[in-house]
């Protein structure tokens, strides 16, 4: 396994540099928030600075319903990108999921992900990552205690990325026991939370994983970025498999809508395409207990915290504004206002 | 407050410079009148020049169903855009409102806002303006009062604007006690007036306002002017919380007709993007008694009374060609002319 | 009414050259023959020379249901035009309507409109052309004879332009008594057709003529040539009216589906956008007994006699094809022809 | 006859020159492929590499349920065409389908249809190719059996084309007998399937050739290459005919399951517009046995065999990833996969 991670930091590398200069959105597919629209309240009868965002993710209180989501750097990127984010999600008091942890473990403490992290970002929710393929054997449990450990992590991500796998040259074919191997790391009581990529989790999907005793989910649906895009501009070979899924997927407020009615109780998270406080509010209406952000935080992060900081206050600020002129006082509030078709 | 002021002046001055000059509409949100068309009658058995379309507002009578739509000026533009505006509502007998009268008030008679229009204007429906955030205390009842003292006018529109104030740096993000401030001024018998100033003013609000004892109601609904947008043209500070609310609102057609099913009673007033007679016409059969018409009047209004006059006789005759090929002899007619939906 | 005559003139010269060469079709709205399609048959069992399409007008016998629609030329073109449009009738045996008589009644004999056209189209069906205010009087019955006489014409087509005169300056502007004119007309024996010029004749519209005694229908619908459009071409003063109607109408394809309820034996004719023989067939199967033609033959009618015969040849060999490809063996068969709906 | 084949050859080069070189699509009308959308699977529980989607056609096995379509070509192609597509095709072990024996049964033996071919493709189904119009009259059977045997055929495709005949002068206008010509094939014993161009098989079509006894029947429906516009470019004589059929036809994704619906037991292909493995997942899935391909595939196809097995091995691997992220472990699970409509 260890002889593949150059090619593998190639293209964690790689994939920054297509993700922010490249078109790597989905044709006509879309998140579909834009099929539902607020009522706008002009008279909200509510003070602007009194509305509270505050929520909850792994046992720990953040200040709102945000979530750094999880991006790999290769080394170039990594280090400065999770440095970044590690203070401004403290500094702001959001929750942070740093990307996957695999070439670490292999190679041992690269890539700034180490507990150096955890030390910049000492109060607030802080999540691990592995791929599906590295927890489908006996060994799982023993590799995510290691990831969970290596950064003192709250909870870690499983991430479930079969298409990306599928068109990417030398990626993980085999994908059966996948669902046992998370039911297994739940049952040796590791905080564990699943997502997607950017395809989204079906209901049947969130079913089973609440099934396998999953408590926390990130259905990270379509409509934002499109892996099979990014893949295909990394050589000849995958073109036109690539090209093929351009509109595959489940449209990320579609997915937060069905997860929600499977999985009553659990935090849901919702990623995939949101991009902007307009957005992250729509997505807790239709179910979502936290709101992810990874594509559109990438510019900011690769520059400095002061520029992830910056991004997470408009957003914010935005979210608060949309509770405001909805006549919402807060997310409880927010999740009872009226939607209407956008047709 | 006082020391607001200049702040305010700038920003005004800004805002017809941006609307003007700047691409200020929603990006695909619209009024929905292009969702409804009459039914064209190539048999009217009617003579055009004897269609009658007089109404009344706050006691007046008008010779056309049309306000000239409430706008603020700043130091530069307003003496002449109000002048502009009086004497061509005078000259064809049109409703007129003018821009709020805060800094009027505060600094006293500035921005040609005395009874000098009213000189210009003797004969025709006069509407003064204020903000939410000036009547919600007690004082609100005398501001009000004052106000309508410093133009004799007919009615005093009071405008709820919380995204646009939310969104504006300095803006008033305290909104508690509005609906309350404005229940005192009708008991207080003042002639009161509420509108939006282009996100539209929804079914629910519509009624809270009618319990309030308000009875003219301006819907200002969206898909014209976004004020989100023209906020983030101001600077770079607001641009993603302003670009976040681009198709924000309630489209006017739409606003309309749940306002006339909530208020029956009420003298509705539409605006918010109507462009033509067309719409205008659609809009009175929708269920409004006036049509309003702001940003689409602008240039004229900044170059000269006949141009504003120009402006207005076109869509009046516009208006009268429409009741001509549905085969009605006026608006009660009008009223009852068959639509279709235009899918 | 003789002094406005050189006006005319001008404007009827200027219709020709704007119709030809400035975009005059509507914006969004469409003749809407795009939302219906035929079901292809692959398996049609006919021999395409065998298909059969003469039908009748005015009691003459044609030999496809294509009817040269009325167009007025104005000086410079009228007498080519007429000329190119007559020869070609007769060499296909097509109906063929002339423009508006008006300006040759009441200057006598002039643009072609002569008992010579008759003597170039002997055998088809020739349709004369007076405008609806024309027959509002008593006087109308006369001058409807003298149309007919003067070009010895099978039937005489009467246009209900409401919204055109309306638009243009000097137009007609008092409908009152049309529908008691035609009425007049009717009962004094004379073979009357009533059409629009490109809105369209509505429902209740054709209700109200067959009441009248109509038996000849043309819809005439919206789709193709606005006239709003072609007005506001014409100068400063119209723009804005005619921009207000630049989506006004009722489409063609609703407009024959509708007219034929209501008038389930009147002689139907569909115009009003009709671009080739596969629309021709559809607005055959939707109710329609012929198929008028202006615009779309407008190009070739200034050039030549040849150039119309090669346009209508092509007509009516697609609307051969089409009904070979829907298996139809001519005209009662297309109507039997399955549709689907083009969503 | 014979005196045609001259012109026939010509056209058919022009074909290849027109079908590569220009746009030959429809405008509006499409496959209707994309209405549909399968729901991601981020949990398939399977190995990728040991997902099966060996098929049958005409009694032979093939290795994936992929036709190479029927395409003539011409003297200048034809020969290198058929023999790249038929190494590529045993290669791959793919069935495949050449284009019209017409040229060479009237001449013998040309185009490189002989029984080298066979030689080429000993071990996948190979398919001749006829018109509708040679085999109406008693001869057909005799016909029939000489294009089968020139070529050691499987099967042989009858080729409905009515509309292309249409179009193209000097095309066959006389359709009568086809039918009873099929029937008479199919009584005959022959291994006959019938197919469309790209014009698409009704489902009254269809039932009428399974009433004749037909067991193989290909769609070959509307959205990918238009015929008429192929046609279209070939003269001005007929472009406007031709342009009017612009969106004729059937939609590939409605034909299949019509068809299906209509012949329960029939081997289905679906041809017609299919672009890549999601589409050829999507025709199997709405209930098509087979998926086949033509003008896609005419650019490798006229290089060299390696550029057409690139081709096919890209499709076949894109099928196989579609069934691994619908959790579908071969072709009769994918068939059950959930559907969306994508609106
Ligand atoms: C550059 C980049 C790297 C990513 N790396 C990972 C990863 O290592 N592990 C993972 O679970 N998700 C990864 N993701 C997916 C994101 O966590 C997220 O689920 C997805 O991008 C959808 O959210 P978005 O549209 O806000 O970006 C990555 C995303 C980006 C843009
Ligand atoms: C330049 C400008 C200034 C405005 N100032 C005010 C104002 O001071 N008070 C107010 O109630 N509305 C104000 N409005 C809002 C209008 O009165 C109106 O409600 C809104 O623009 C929708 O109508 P429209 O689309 O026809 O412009 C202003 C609008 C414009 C374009
Ligand atoms: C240049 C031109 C002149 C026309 N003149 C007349 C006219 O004099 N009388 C009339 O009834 N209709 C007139 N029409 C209307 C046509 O007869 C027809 O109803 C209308 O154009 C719709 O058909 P089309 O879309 O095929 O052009 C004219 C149309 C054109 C294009
Ligand atoms: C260049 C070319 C030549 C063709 N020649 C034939 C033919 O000779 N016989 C036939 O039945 N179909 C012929 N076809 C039609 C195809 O077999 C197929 O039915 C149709 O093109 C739809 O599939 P596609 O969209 O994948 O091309 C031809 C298609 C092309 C592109």
């Amino acid at each position: 396994m260890s002889d593949k991670s150059p090619d593998i930091a190639r293209r964690k590398s790689d994939h920054i540099d297509i993700v922010l200069g490249q078109d790597v959105g989905f044709a006509k597919l879309t998140t579909e928030f834009e099929r539902i629209r607020f009522i706008h309240n002009a008279l909200p009868e509510l003070s602007l600075d009194e509305i509270d965002l505050s929520a909850k993710l792994f046992g720990r209180a953040i200040k709102a319903p945000v979530l750094i989501s999880s991006m790999t750097g290769g080394p170039h990127h990594a280090e400065g990108i999770n440095r970044h984010l590690a203070e401004a999600a403290e500094e702001l008091g959001l929750a942070f999921a740093i990307g996957s942890q695999r070439i670490a473990l292999e190679e041992q403490g690269s890539a700034g992900m180490t507990r150096e992290l955890r030390k910049l970002a000492p109060s607030v929710p802080l999540i691990g990552n592995l791929g599906a393929a590295q927890i489908r054997s006996e060994e799982g449990v023993d590799l995510a205690r290691r990831a969970i450990d290596m950064i003192e992590a709250d909870g870690l991500f499983i991430h479930l990325n079969p298409l990306q796998e599928a068109i990417q040259p030398g990626g993980d074919r085999d994908w059966r026991g996948v669902l046992k191997g998370i039911e297994r790391l739940c049952r040796a009581g590791l905080p564990i939370a699943v997502k997607e990529v950017g395809f989204g989790l079906s209901a049947q999907v969130v079913n089973r994983l609440v099934g396998a005793g999953v408590c926390t989910i990130d259905v990270a649906g379509a409509g934002g970025t499109n892996w099979a895009r990014v893949e295909g501009y990394r050589g000849k070979a995958d073109e036109a498999l690539a090209a093929a899924f351009t509109e595959w997927g489940i449209p990320t407020a579609k997915a937060i809508h069905d997860a929600r009615l499977m999985a009553p109780k659990a935090t849901l998270i919702a990623s995939g395409g949101i991009r902007d406080g307009v957005e992250a509010a729509k997505a807790i209406r239709l179910g979502a207990d936290i709101v992810g952000q990874a594509a559109a935080t990438l510019g900011a992060a690769v520059n400095s915290t002061d520029e992830v900081i910056g991004h997470f206050t408009r957003l914010i600020e935005t979210l608060k504004v949309t509770c405001f002129v909805t006549g919402s006082s807060g997310l409880a509030a927010l999740r009872q206002a009226k939607l209407e078709a956008q047709t």
